[in-house]
């Protein structure tokens, strides 16, 4: 049965299809390397009740009839033949053989991921004798951002309070924060940033030596599971903190008080991975402030860091929050390419630009930005959120890797229909290049928080371990997590494949129900919530949908505000006629009449009607499906769940009426089908 | 010049008409009569440089030849004839001889008032040899609310944190609380109630010795003043507080617990005025829970207060704050009517219900409740709103005693024309007479925090001074009040006369800007500060406008809701039919298509176009008036005031533009006047 907070590490006994040998050898090494041998034998002790035990020198085992052997791809290979690649950075090989396991990393890390993919593969019944498996993972950063305040709570948090900080200061339980570097390193995850990008209040004072003792506590626990960490840094902290007149990032004093505040950090914590950003964003201090741009404000800091060997995370998410609804010609969505495309080239070797996904921020459906492609001599990631702040709170299930597979599959670059001539964004994930567009991974915000089971609806755990699997390999399928995740959490059961099932629905639905079409921003202002359909139509906020008695959308074609011309020429084609436009994001790209017939023959505003209908149906699915579910699972964890599906399906039902009745309300139209749409 | 904090008792030299004598006698009374004398004295040193001298034997002084008698009216009428008549309770008597001054009371009160009204009235010039005026107040019960809360904020306050409390206790200066009262007993206040009807958190603990005791300092501090204090209590307090298993008001137990509570509480403070209660309202604990009815749980309150001579003050604020905007047969508007109607003539001598002015809250312009004139066996009071929650939350300018005239002069009950068969609120106002409809009195959720000019807005302190003579004197006209309140604060000049020229403009160009014809809850929900033109439109607050591409408004007829039904048959009638109903109010009775004629001859739609057009122009102008006064003005008072109208401005022109733009969009019909709408 389920014990939530073990999330895909469940203490389960399993029947493995091999014999696992009862001795360890293990390559000398640091602590990862211990780690990565103490999870070894921990996880057999899990699955198959014992522990085997280790011997110290690995050389010796050669003449061992049964043994595993852990260590670095170099050590192993004088011990077995691989049939496989040789693994990349991070990377690693596993090979079982009738007698002998060995997984071999390319380096510490690898040999901890290898130790962790052994045991899940395990548990998923998929390891026997001959079984060989190398693989390297695709995007060398794999973030976890945090967006946790100092005081306890955390911004854009559903699932409890922070795991890190309470009234002001650190405040952690060594032993979940253990368990949670364990979760995000078996999940391939190698950074953490630790604390929200909207650094106030005692936030600022994480760098100083105060703070930075305790940080030092909580480094160390991610140290040993490969994790680094970085500091959300406010720009304003020259004046803010350190009491100069400015924060101008060309001001020698400001330049030279960062550089010896990163060696005050570097000396408590070594390894920091750096910086992360967020500047002249959303009444941010930035270099804007000084008429700087935005390199000479990341490139000042990451020549403070570059002794260090730190990167400074810059964050893209800069536009102009004090916007004017009467103003047609300002697009939002046109703001991060704006900003950062002249900058391509301009920035340091370790400056590190973090676009969201898409050029709004974090909707249901949005186009991927075009800075992707765009971008050729900038290092770059993209960005995603795996709390649900628009998708649903972690009240409604909205299954994540659903439209990251979508995200990943988009053709960036993209000229013809020759395939060589094709980029998509999961092509472009790697290593960085020099004069290419490459992605050097991902990072996203996370969704855990105190709650017992980390995540607060109990499956979002699932969005938490898919972010980190895709982050390792962007070609998973949505489905293929899915089924991986069901099964380590609930077991090889009927029920994990009725829990794979519900999590495949859960994002078409939750997107029929609220914002179909690519339409944004008809939510809660404020909370993000439920439907408040004009709830942004007149702030300053920049997000628009105009819709009148004829029509909705706003024209972003040339003609229009001009961001398809932001994208690769054949694709600002394909967004920029109603034709040819993904259906999924024609009220992005488009201002359409209601009576617009779309690809299925209806038009416009019975497509508005039938998904509202649809999505709310598929989430009474949903519960009714998990219903079947309540003999197979434990019962708090089958009622916890269940009271969410209760909450979405009163959620969908807002959702379904209130637009539907604005709708209405707005040309008179009834429902083609007569179902009841209130006046 | 004006100094802020002194309100409408500025220290500023007058030349009088008349010689102030130098010596006052006073008759012995207590220590309200010892404020009075006190007040006189001071107050002719602050308007004229000299402080009269108190001798002790009010009858030794017939022999003077010049001399003030300070007294209670059997008293001083031996001294003197008088050929106003006597006054009633807490009246007063002024007379004014070539050699001597009078001033007797009905009771202390009315002496107190008196000196204040002296004092006021020799300040404005308007005192000469002869002058005579007897004056009573026409309501008994003249009551401000604070919605104070423990920790130092004030619901719906705009004006800065409490003057009593923080950070969970008393917390209060005690000059400024002396100021406050002779503020408020200058006005002619009686009662106050002390914290927040929605009690919560440590304000639960006010009917504890330990915040008892502290209660009593605030008391005596008002008492001398003549000012009552109220306390809001929790009906849930017998299971929060007491622990007892429940709150139900026929259990002997919680019986009981209420009467050693209130023993307690008049150990402390003999002369409490009584409890006011919001009990099963927005969430508050109530008798409904517990299948009692208002009536069971106000008196089960009145017996425990009456053998201590308190009353309990009961708010009929009584709704479903849960409704289902589908649901459109449901009314909000007849919630009080429909809770309290029939419990007419069921509740204790010593119950007095507090009805809001409209039946639904606050709003800008709302009909007059029709439980006045309904209710014939309750006591009653009506309750207004000085602060400016949904009135410009005191950045816009708002002269509410402009809306509280025409609620004065609303037929409660009209029969035919004849005048002899109307009776208007102020009609109505009156001590308690049973089987009648009588009023008696007002009470008003004040607008004042430790702002050091009270209210936040400067010019909104003429709101608390116009409530507190509008409660003495329901005939006083808006003008008259501006005039009063204007001479006093800015001293008679010609920037005194402009000021109450901004004053009276105020109220229409907020009512146009905003909310023209009776609609209400156009506002951003929560705050209640600028437009949100569908943010209640579909929550679960009751308040809905249903806007469609034809019509908008709630059909409140017989033939809608039945919400005219609850009025007289004059008025049901009145408003029922669109040709009659009062044009600022026909948004709320009527649902109206958009070509609807006006009785201006322009359709509904151009009617709003225009008013919103007209109330910014008018907002502008307040704006231009204002700065007319630069120079005549302290600079900090100019400035302050200044950047408000501004504010207001830049609100004005979100208002008119939205709510046009928001109507253009609907209709598609262009201003008949080609001024800017934006799509």
């Amino acid at each position: 049965m389920l014990n939530e907070y073990d999330l895909w590490m469940q203490k389960r006994k399993i029947t493995a299809a091999i014999n696992i040998p009862e001795i360890v050898f293990a390559q000398d090494g640091g602590e990862i390397t211990n780690q990565a041998v103490m999870e070894f034998t921990n996880g057999i002790q899990r699955l198959l009740g014992f522990s085997p035990k280790e011997r110290i020198n690995i050389n010796s085992g050669q003449t061992e009839r049964q043994a595993v052997f852990l260590g670095l791809f170099p050590e192993i290979k004088k011990l077995v033949s691989f049939s496989c690649m040789e693994p990349g950075a991070e990377g690693f090989v596993i090979k079982v053989t009738e007698t002998n396991i060995y997984i071999a990393g390319h380096d510490e890390r690898g040999l901890l991921y290898g130790v962790f993919r052994f045991l899940s593969l395990l548990s998923l019944g998929q390891i026997s004798y001959g079984f060989e498996l190398g693989d390297t993972p695709v995007s060398p950063l794999r973030i976890i951002n945090h967006w946790d305040n100092f005081d306890g709570t955390i911004e854009r948090g559903y699932a409890g309070n922070s795991l890190f900080y309470k009234d002001g200061h650190f405040d952690f339980e060594i032993q979940r924060i253990e368990d949670y570097a364990r979760f995000l390193a078996s999940a391939g995850i190698n950074r953490v940033s630790i604390n929200n990008v909207n650094v106030r209040a005692n936030a600022k004072l994480l760098i100083t030596e105060e703070y930075l003792k305790e940080a030092t506590v909580l480094a160390a626990v991610f140290r040993r599971f490969g994790i680094r960490i970085f500091i959300s840094i406010n720009f304003g902290a020259p004046y803010s903190l350190g009491k100069l007149p400015s924060a101008d990032p060309l001001d020698p004093a400001v330049i030279m008080w960062w550089k010896n505040r990163a060696a005050l950090i570097f000396k408590y914590i070594p390894d920091l991975a750096g910086f992360l950003v967020k500047a002249d964003s959303e009444g941010e201090p930035g270099p804007f402030q000084y008429n700087r741009t935005h390199a000479d404000g990341a490139n000042m800091l990451a020549e403070a860091l570059e002794p260090f060997g730190g990167v400074v995370i810059w964050r893209c998410f800069v536009y102009n929050c004090q916007q004017d609804w009467r103003d047609k010609n300002f697009d939002r969505a046109c703001a991060a390419y704006n900003n950062f495309k002249p900058l391509d080239g301009k920035f340091n070797k370790n400056v590190i630009l973090q676009i969201k996904f898409g050029p709004y921020d974090f909707q249901v459906r949005e186009p991927v930005s075009p800075l992707f492609g765009a971008l050729k001599n900038t290092r770059h990631i993209m960005e995603l959120q795996i709390t649900q702040e628009y998708t649903g709170h972690q009240i409604d299930l909205c299954y994540l890797p659903w439209v990251w597979e979508d995200i990943m599959n988009f053709d960036v670059i993209k000229t013809g229909n020759d395939e060589k001539n094709r980029y998509r964004v999961r092509d472009l994930i790697g290593p960085n290049k020099e004069g290419t567009a490459n992605i050097e991974g991902l990072a996203a915000v996370v969704n855990v928080g105190l709650d017992r089971n980390w995540t607060g609806h109990t499956l979002a755990q699932a969005n938490l371990y898919g972010y980190g699997r895709l982050a390792w390999n962007p070609s998973l399928t949505a489905k293929e997590i899915a089924g991986e995740w069901s099964a380590l959490s609930f077991g090889a059961s009927q029920a994990a494949q009725k829990i794979e099932e519900i999590l495949l629905k859960s994002y078409p639905a939750y997107e029929k129900y609220t914002s179909p079409f690519g339409i944004c921003f008809m939510v809660t202002p404020g909370s993000h919530y439920g439907p408040g359909i004009e709830g942004y139509e007149f702030s300053r906020w920049g997000t628009y949908h105009r819709a009148d008695l004829h029509a909705i959308g706003i024209d972003r074609t040339a003609k229009g505000t001009g961001f398809t011309e932001q994208f690769s020429a054949d694709n600002a084609g394909i967004f920029s006629d109603p034709s040819t436009c993904p259906q999924n994001l024609i009220l992005f790209f488009h201002r359409l009449h209601y009576d617009f017939i779309m690809k299925n023959g209806q038009t416009l505003l019975q497509n508005i009607y039938d998904t509202h209908f649809e999505g709310y149906d598929e989430a009474a699915q949903m519960l009714e499906l998990w219903k079947t579910l309540k003999d197979s699972l434990e019962s708090d964890v089958y009622k916890s769940v269940l009271s969410r599906f209760e909450r979405q399906l009163a959620n969908a039902r807002e959702w379904k009426d209130q637009i539907n009745t604005y709708f209405w309300r707005k040309t008179g139209i009834s429902d083609a089908k007569g179902r009841k749409i209130y006046e």
